[in-house]
């Protein structure tokens, strides 16, 4: 399992706090967008008098909701094809048991979203990563590096799309290349989708479902958190044409006999929310990431990759080590009272030594309050001992 | 993965209910009894205007009402001690995940839980199973038997007390018996008793946690699902003083970020629901119980084993196959416009032809459903034509 220097942070932001010290968390991806009034108001109005299992696929009534916003998508998916999960993480854990057995290989890139590497583990599948660049965006790489990666033992292709932590959206060529590296060597395709909405910049989305000749190989991932700002219910769903992956991850579910009622009843009622309610918060974390990057750009020495998606920035700083820097933000630094927590980069890669310079930082903060995260940033970067100038 | 016969029958309940045949249902193990007022009065108090993310390990405030219910109940484990499950599903798993590799063997008695089979799959743990009978009901074997099975790669024992499916209780002997073996072989013992409170006949109730030399050993399955009967909400713990197994147990609940916000609501408000109310249901459910012993001890033929815990009876049927007849009660059998529906013991079963004439009934129905229940059973023995009498 990959490393959580966040988590190792956590006591030292604790210890600053104790001491007064009001810190900015671009550090977490806890949206503080409202959950829909409509999921809320559903919440209220439970009058069932036994709070029983649901269906083990998830309710029905769920599953059309999730059908009809494909269909709004592009995608057409019966609610058959749907199975709710309790959050996307059950989802990734789910089609890695269905599809792959001890010994097969998954390849990724990197950096990745940590929480892959320990659900990989749990099934016994081997990670193979494909290096991105902050230079180039992050960028998928060519297919020839790809290929380069494929064994017998490869059992399938997962992208994030658009990516945690890069902000990265893949274009109609990366994913056009992708579906004909799947094909050619009869992958699936992995395709975690929870931040689908979240495309800026009136880029074009593509995903995984829009390539009808994949049917059989591809399986989405989706969830209610972080399109509804609702990630405590812990609704999600996996999304496939393939019907044995539908059946063996069918019986998955049944073993843990259901997912979250509660969260199932203000999923279905969030469905229900008008477009508005998106387009407002897209608008709203469209804001915060110009603020962000405008801010950001304005610091010496720093560099920062532009995201198209998702609401998370990477950045390459002038420190000697980006997980000392942060540490010593917390430890060590304070301005006017205040100090900034940021996520160091190393735990979302797998080669050790990539990622060392650079930190994540989510732009889930008001934007007044990215800005003076982004100033404070910037001024403890003058002070650090560790600063390189490259 | 066991069969699962139940599901096999389900279409077939659903055929018989569309020609308007009433099914009595005591298949299934989902309570009708009431969730606890004050848990219901706390769902529709929610207030909050994003459903956030809670700690990987679930509030510190439920582990802390978790930590004072287990203090009533003579055992003491301090919040540290307790992490906050997706249901005492996710409790097994954990357990399995953490503290086996594949390979490793775990023992446990049959006919048992099917889903923990599932589980063990998913962990690639060999389970190794000890036959109880129902002529003793289902009796924990001898001491010689456990060694026999104890090989150098038993890393573990696990147990359901009260059982599903057998409704047998532990008395102190056997549970010494196991902590002995346990302490010998150097074993863990997972200790699944989300049955806990279900104890009838005025006997008394061993957990695994009472065995203060076992700290190390002993890990509690529990679960709000049953206590309180809201199987819905998806909240368990797992519970155990030892320090390794809570932080292998965290790293896995990290990686699926947090237990539902939602249930833990529910679930903590639940605990502050007065003894007067689980009383309550456990009078209840002791009632439904001498109801349908006493019922079905008027079948014919038919051997019952009277449960002492949980909500289960195992009968023994005077039939050739009591998946076939299941399914013919369903299919061929009609009395006043009723018929039955139970649950094949064979799916609880591992060794092949074990148990093929036994079935499971759970009594979640109300005493006069359940006397109706068993009257139509035995009217369906009458008629069966694969009858046998032993």
């Amino acid at each position: 399992m990959a490393s959580s220097p966040i988590r190792k942070l956590t006591p030292l932001a604790d210890k600053a706090k104790s001491k007064g010290i009001r810190i900015y968390h671009l550090n977490i991806g806890q949206p503080d967008i409202k959950t829909p009034a409509k999921g809320l108001e559903a919440l209220r109005k439970i009058d069932r008098t036994v709070l029983e299992y649901s269906p083990s696929q998830g309710f029905l009534s769920l599953r059309k909701r999730i059908s009809e916003y494909y269909g709004r998508c592009g995608m057409d998916f019966t609610p058959e094809e749907i199975t709710v999960t309790t959050g996307a993480s059950e989802a990734v854990l789910f089609s890695f048991l269905t599809c792959m057995d001890p010994g097969d290989e998954l390849i990724t890139t990197e950096p990745t979203y940590a929480n892959y590497l320990a659900f990989a583990d749990v099934a016994g599948v081997k990670v193979r990563t494909l290096k991105t660049h902050i230079e180039d965006g992050f960028a998928l790489p060519q297919v020839e590096h790809f290929e380069e990666l494929i064994t017998d033992k490869t059992k399938a292709i997962l992208i994030c799309n658009p990516n945690n932590p890069s902000g990265t959206l893949y274009d109609r060529r990366e994913m056009q290349m992708l579906a004909d590296i799947v094909r050619k060597h009869g992958l699936y395709l992995f395709s975690d989708e929870v931040y689908r909405e979240f495309v800026y910049d009136g880029m074009e989305y593509f995903s995984a479902g829009h390539f009808g000749e994949l049917a059989e190989n591809v399986v989405l991932i989706d969830s209610f958190s972080k399109r509804y700002s609702e990630c405590g219910i812990r609704v999600g769903a996996l999304i496939t044409k393939n019907k044995a992956i539908t059946q063996g991850v069918l019986k998955l579910c049944q073993a843990r006999l259901s997912p979250p009622l509660l969260g199932q009843i203000v999923a279905e009622a969030s469905c229900g929310e008008d477009q508005q309610y998106l387009d407002k918060v897209i608008a709203e974390y469209d804001e915060r990431r110009k603020v962000l990057i405008e801010s950001l750009s304005a610091i010496p020495g720093l560099t920062v990759s532009t995201p198209h998606g998702a609401f998370y920035a990477m950045a390459a700083l002038p420190v000697d080590d980006a997980e000392k820097f942060c540490a010593w933000c917390l430890t060590d630094f304070c301005y006017e009272g205040e100090s900034v927590m940021l996520a160091p980069a190393n735990g979302f890669y797998i080669t050790p030594g990539l990622g060392t310079n650079q930190v994540r930082m989510a732009y889930v903060l008001k934007s007044e309050d990215l800005k003076r995260a982004a100033f404070l940033l910037g001024k403890a970067l003058e002070q650090y001992p560790g600063k390189v100038m490259r």
